[in-house]
């Protein structure tokens, strides 16, 4: 029933603004006995922190996690896990424009619509700064399915950046990480670091794709029919911020197969069913089939952008607006880490649901 | 929690198999002093409702819906109201080979894999007929929102059928009850025609798109940051069978956009604030704009159809299997009342937590 | 979050009034592969019909159950199961009195209150009636149970019914089901006969204590610190209509013992840790012990008497008020199974909860 | 679903252990534009904070709260509040004895049944420290109750401490703030000083009753039939540490009353209904009344105790056990306030969920 929660047995709240004095991520029903570390999670934060490179916001924050309960002698201990990031780099820039006036594309006007007061520091709860509090969150969940699933493995992507698609026949993940995009062809990342440099020196941003995929995932997870495995992936993509569209597997372009085209057809393999294709992304009737999982999904170009556009201030006149201050010419690139951390946090609520209605761990053919 | 359950002060739990006895929503959270009659559910019922042309299933179910509970004399009184639809037209058909080959495309495997067992009888629980609680719910929703937000319209239509998009700039509202697809393009309604006899005929199936938009939505529906209106809209969508995929307002396209076409610039106008353009699809932030709420989804094409595929066995062996039947060519016709009854009872149940928490109905300019 | 529902992965929606067409329970969650028929739910419903003694309402209903989904060929299937009763004897008779009045001690007035309408035929939702739904529900936990934890007793009886306490010297088990008011000792049964027998001929009626006693509960059951397994037995069982007290262990009696008497001191024995005693009510710290669970609760007096009582009509007139009709002297009888149906429903929750979380059927030591 | 967190709109979640760096409470879905300052939660906490007298435990520690989170300018803005309690007496005292042997009455021995590791410092998660983020939440709830129905005002007292009663004859609740046993007559407190001076010195502990009593709680609060308000009130209170039986109204006691002495007659007042006793303790059919909520819960005595108790190690051998430290010989004192904080959010809870599904503030007569 939280808004600000996800999560059925392994629940996920997180609370906290962009510049108040810390945020964080309670964590609720995570497995006893797992070993955790403040480092195993840095790792994750690390990764999406800002200010690594040119491409992403130069705001400085070491975005260092606490454990400040749930966890004795490197162990989780069956109780809420809480995981605080302090906020250090809370310049204490005027924030008066912002309080003033709506910023297009942001979430300024819906808050002050909703609530009739906000926290116009920085975007406050609508800052993607919350993510921090999600990959947090989502270090942990890796830790249980490195336990609990230890096949399972997550990696995410970029494959599209504004009009620019990576070329799938020369898809390499060993180079995800070795660019600033997170993308699978070194050839795009070459190209895109121009193309964003272009936007970013001329004060504007774009969009992005982000494709994650999970494979070593039992078959069995998820249900119907609104706790199915796609429609909490689904939920959990669109809940990151700028994500406007979340496909699974063919995705919208299964509109256009045809049923002969669409059906992967079944076969019997060592391991258990091996599919000829994977059109349905793992995922049948809302249950993981055991192929990979896969998932995509669309960020807007970010709103703060060099360009004034017009606008209203909170008494309703007209206004312009520029939106200064450090800004990611393409906050798709951090969404990479917080999408992998969301489907770490649905795969691992999803196994323990299983094993709590079903007593084992997924799958009965081989 | 409850995995066939949604919502959360309007909340719905759909219950049934295809060939049970009967098929059901259980209602819990209904504001009180509703006016409703099976008729005011029925109609909505019988828009879903196979057999009613050649493009969808020939299955005769007159689905008629029963209120057993939580109304008095044509009011609701806020207690459980039960809608129950029996099932008819359960043939005793030889259900024998899907019950041992499992049907690709289906979720024949995957209820396998997870439970262990599973009715077979026409897909039981995972049959595309469960969708017609849903679409009782949105029947109890949409009377409820008449009283309560009575500006709130909800159309739905299908844009995409394989490879043919409809023309917008021939969109006719109109149009959408003239023809089988919901097509708001009177052309396209022809054109698709032809095409979909042709699919038909050689016993193959295709996808579509589906858009819904519901106007006169109050601003300020919606929560930080899982409780998000479009985080709720994606599951609910994608939550129905078949569904591969689920964009708001620009969504997937939002990626080619740069920052500079993306802005909805906003001024004032006489009933509240207004936007240049919505590519955010009535929503920032998680909470409605008071802009038209606009969702897409894909249906991936009818999994059932007359050419073999391969397959295995309960056992592991090698099989081929042909799904006869009486099966829709396009199942996505029959998901626009489906989408539509999800979107009603979304949106309803976004207005009481919206009023729970802030105690009004939204919206604070103008 | 829904009002008319309890438990967490064994979750039951109950629905439907007292002179409605029918009423029931919807039950999401419960583990596959159960054998349940409608005979095995049947015999716990019978155990709560009225009318088979002198002692109960004289309303003659079959209390037939139908399950009408989630279950196939005799097991459940894992998709919600729905158990509906249908109303048979909804006499016509004249309820404009008490659409009018409220019955001091009934929830006629709290439902006006509340709702602004109501279904007043025989009560509505606040009747006793709804208990049979929970009868059901419990029936399907306790197959569920007898599969997962077999060593799991449940067993109810009164303790107490006005003025009279049993002889707990006397405490014979073989006697609950020998006698009209589940007692566990003969001699008490026979002197409240009388004296209920003297209550019943002058329109009065008296409260009771109903005392559970579930043995063979796994140790590590609950948690901390809401999901507590006596916070959820105390919730369950005040749900219960006309209940106003809960004990688990030694109860309000606690308040009167001092440190040195109450602790349940630890040994080793054969099968685990013993107690020299049990306080406690095999409950420390929300979590179960391994020793028999101990939950009593009291139930107030039948309102519905028929002395004249004082009252106000809705328009806020006074009046009097006699509540004719068919009325148990004593609820606490029929609460008995009610009763032991909630505590199954807790238990077979809990030990979804406890698996999915940990993993295992609880238990450490021994 | 969360096991750790409570309530529906106004959703807490407490985390942290006893000796841990911090504790605290992460609150979702406050209502927003509610004045509150740590200040104001602080004197909430100041009456439940240890080492005031010297009938409660000496550790020393200033549990001074801190709003990380959900306010600004000192108005909630409607987003997560997280409330941070350090714990700052976190003496470095050898805890090996009680990591390896289970203090009788203490959770040790189940929290290791169930999670096979526990922290063990100071009873971790089970200590009665855990209740201070209760308080805190219950600061802020009051708050809003201030604002949004500025009538309730809740009172919690000690109405039996052991063998000793309050001679409601002398009820002052004047001195309840006056004494250290927040006891409504003052020549208890005199006298039940002396009675726990004995038991103190001697190493023994003794259990007691509080009582609660919300007044200004309007009609129509509640809901059928699992969310009833005296459902949601035994609940909150079955959940503090130690409790082991709750009553509403009558209680226990209703078991010896008759349908006659029973009912509350109803009557018409100038601000509504009124009733001619409250033998209901202000709630029928789960629905406030109107009239004043009255909740008891007892109390166990601490289970720290001097004198030797049998008991058994990690590994099964036996043992003896002799709790030393700082520890309150009435437990039961400081549950007082904790009592207040659950009762506190419980009201609001259920006064938002009112509004969200019927839109009013309650009450519809007079």
């Amino acid at each position: 029933m939280s808004m600000n929660a996800f999560g059925h047995l392994f629940r996920v709240t997180t609370w906290g603004e962009s510049h108040g004095p810390a945020l964080g991520a309670t964590v609720d029903g995570c497995p006893p006995g797992i070993s955790i570390s403040e480092a195993d999670i840095q790792r994750w934060l690390d990764r999406r922190r800002p200010g690594q490179n040119k491409y992403t916001t130069q705001r400085q924050e070491p975005d260092a996690v606490e454990i400040l309960s749930g966890v004795f002698e490197g162990k989780t201990t069956g109780t809420p896990v809480q995981l605080l990031i302090r906020n250090t780099d809370q310049r204490s820039k005027d924030y008066s424009e912002i309080a003033e006036k709506f910023r297009p594309g942001h979430a300024d006007i819906t808050y002050w619509q909703k609530y009739g007061i906000r926290d116009p520091r920085g975007g406050g709860r609508s800052s993607a700064r919350e993510t921090a509090a999600r990959v947090a969150a989502g270090g942990l969940a890796r830790a249980a399915l490195a336990e609990l699933a230890p096949k399972v493995k997550i990696t995410g992507y970029m494959v599209q950046m504004g009009p620019h698609h990576i070329d799938r026949s020369r898809f390499d993940a060993t180079e995800i990480e070795r660019n600033p995009f997170w993308v699978p062809d070194r050839e795009a990342a070459v190209e895109w670091a121009d193309y964003l440099d272009g936007l970013r020196k001329s004060g504007n941003s774009v969009g992005a794709v982000i494709e994650m995929v999970a494979s070593g995932v039992p078959a069995g997870l998820g249900a119907p029919v609104y706790g199915k495995l796609d429609t909490e992936l689904a939920a959990a993509m669109m809940s990151i911020n700028a994500v406007k569209g979340v496909e699974i597997g063919a995705g919208m372009g299964a509109a256009e197969l045809t049923g002969v085209d669409n059906a992967d057809e079944i076969s019997m393999g060592p391991d258990g069913p091996e599919f000829s294709s994977n059109h349905a992304g793992g995922i049948l009737g809302g249950i993981s089939t055991g192929q990979e999982v896969v998932v995509r999904f669309a960020v807007k170009p970010t709103s703060s952008i060099l360009s004034p556009r017009k606008t209203i201030t909170k008494s309703g006149a007209a206004a312009e607006i520029v939106t200064k201050g450090r800004h990611d010419p393409c906050v798709g690139i951090r969404a990479v880490p917080v999408g992998e951390a969301m489907m770490a946090c649905v795969l691992l609520d999803h196994l323990l649901l299983h094993r709590g209605q079903i007593g084992d761990a997924g799958g009965r053919i081989g």
